[in-house]
């Protein structure tokens, strides 16, 4: 037992006062975990741009402490919480796993229905209340992660429980960006060895991508991005071509079913623009061909396409979260990192 | 042998001479089969809508013989044809399977590259000719069936040789719309037992997508259409409930996930109206829903959806003839029936 465990701590945490202005370090008040609840001493954090976008967004939940892609150790635990104890090297995960729904319970879904990520809630479940103060006044919460406050309180059902060994610095990352892609790889698009595999995207999800493409043994991984600068970082991650759509007068899924006589086996999308995911669709071959959407479009995006492009035996999938339950299976690619699969 | 092989056979045909003109029965001249087809006598053939479609179409293609469902019995085979011979019964299809393309090779297409349904085309493959005339004057083939002909010639590749025992006259209609609607329930859409279906259409393919379902034992057998005369068959092929469009002022797709829980666990759309396509998609359920397109669309039809219905980890497929091949998979759907599956 920790000698803070039961107590208010104070601590340092970034705070976000208003939309879109800098955030400030102050000094903060977290409360004891309640039940189902875990305080966790957050080691590392990352910066994804889902805080950026929500930080620029005009909403009425400020002050608000953001944060989500991170690394910690458990404080303490709250009533009814078996699963972790002090100590623990955990993950906080945006989204959870509840382990009792029907999306838990099934084998395909990720999305749990008391856990599933929810934007607009700046409390925990259990009270609807904030476990963050300064000076008695209610800081909210994001994701319930809320990452950027050298303490914080998570509900068990959002935190992976990882090897103890792993570097927390470089594994916090997992908890958002790197596990999306892959997993919309190795889980959903599931190339087949030898198979061709198109990346829309070569950010940090995307490059994810192309590795579990280069994991899943494609024998061609076709990168593309508007940027030419983010193909050389992209071969280090699987990508053996690349295809700039600014460098044709022609869709750019005309230009990759001309490499690949037909179609591309798989693609995946991340870019979250409304253009890449029709095309990342459109490029797949007929018969066989399955399309991964993985980036989160604009509000009032629409997909349009021929329905003869579907008829023609093509998949169109989303993913999110690259379809891994938080508890149950990322724990496991902590072990890939640490084992370097190859 | 039979003692017209090598000759020239004189037979009645329906002759479509215009387009939308009645057909006439005609004494046609049905040349022997060259290398790589069959010449079939044709005991029993139905009436496809798809049949009507292109007789009422502007093309430039009559005359031409119609006709692509149907049964019959092998007359005499051309060179090279090592599959089939004299008095073999046989189920001509509208589209073939080469057995030597990548579609062919692949365990998930059947759109083979060489016999792929064309009804663009009106001749023969081997020598871009017709083997039907009168007085000298050629008449186009139909999808590479001609089935309203007494003697039609067909590439090999698309016959299923089928078991001999089974009545002409009753699975003459697995070579086209039940072996469509079947299929896309058993092989595309794979409900799994006890799960929730809806069938958008109860034509035909709509009934036999039912019946799929029953078949793969689903639990709820929603059928959807805007003729409610058709509820009542529908429930002889396994619908358990019905739902009419037309009785409630919201879309279809809301009216069926407030019946599911949050959606089916699977759809099948058999009517090739968009907005069906579109209800038929959004009433699956998020995290595991799959959604098989089946309805042949208009051809300016737009396939449109907010990226987010695909985001919450739902699947959008097409099939095409039930992802059934012809020769290899056709036999044991005539099995099926002879067996009477429960």
């Amino acid at each position: 037992m920790s000698s803070t465990a039961g107590q208010v701590i104070r601590c340092r945490a970034a705070v976000a006062w208003e939309a879109g202005k800098p955030l400030v370090i102050e000094e903060v008040e977290v409360a004891p975990p309640q039940t189902n609840e875990v305080r966790v001493k957050i080691l590392f954090t990352s910066l994804c741009h889902t805080d950026v976008y929500f930080w620029e967004a005009k909403n009425p939940l400020f002050p608000r402490i953001y944060g989500h892609e991170a690394g910690g150790i458990v404080e303490s635990v709250g009533e009814g919480v078996t699963d972790l104890k002090p100590g623990d090297h955990v993950l906080p995960v945006f989204t959870g796993e509840c382990k009792e729904c029907a999306h838990c319970k099934s084998e395909e879904s990720n999305m749990c229905d008391l856990l599933r990520i929810n934007t607009d809630r700046g409390v925990m479940l259990n009270d609807g209340k904030s476990r963050f103060s300064i000076n008695g006044r209610p800081i909210y919460h994001f994701v319930g992660t809320s990452t950027f406050s050298e303490y914080t309180v998570i509900h068990v059902g959002c935190l992976a429980k990882i090897n103890p060994l792993a570097p927390l610095d470089k594994v916090c990352v997992l908890s958002c960006g790197i596990s999306t892609g892959l997993g919309a790889t190795l889980n959903v698009a599931k190339p087949a060895k030898g198979s061709t595999v198109a990346v829309f995207g070569l950010g940090a999800v995307g490059l994810a991508a192309a590795e579990g493409a280069r994991i899943a043994g494609a024998s061609r991984i076709i990168g593309v991005d508007l940027n030419s600068n983010r193909f050389k970082e992209a071969k280090k991650f699987g990508a053996t071509e690349f295809v700039n759509p600014k460098d044709y007068n022609k869709p750019v899924q005309e230009v990759i079913a001309e490499m690949t006589n037909g179609g591309v086996d798989r693609s995946v999308e991340c870019t979250g623009n409304i253009d890449a995911m029709i095309s990342a669709f459109e490029c797949v071959h007929d018969g066989w061909g399955v399309a991964v959407l993985v980036g989160v479009p604009h509000k009032d995006a629409v997909f349009k396409t021929h329905p003869m492009n579907l008829l023609n035996e093509r998949t169109l999938k989303g993913t999110f979260f690259g379809n891994y339950k938080p508890r149950s299976d990322l724990p496991s690619v902590v072990e890939k990192y640490m084992s370097k699969v190859q």
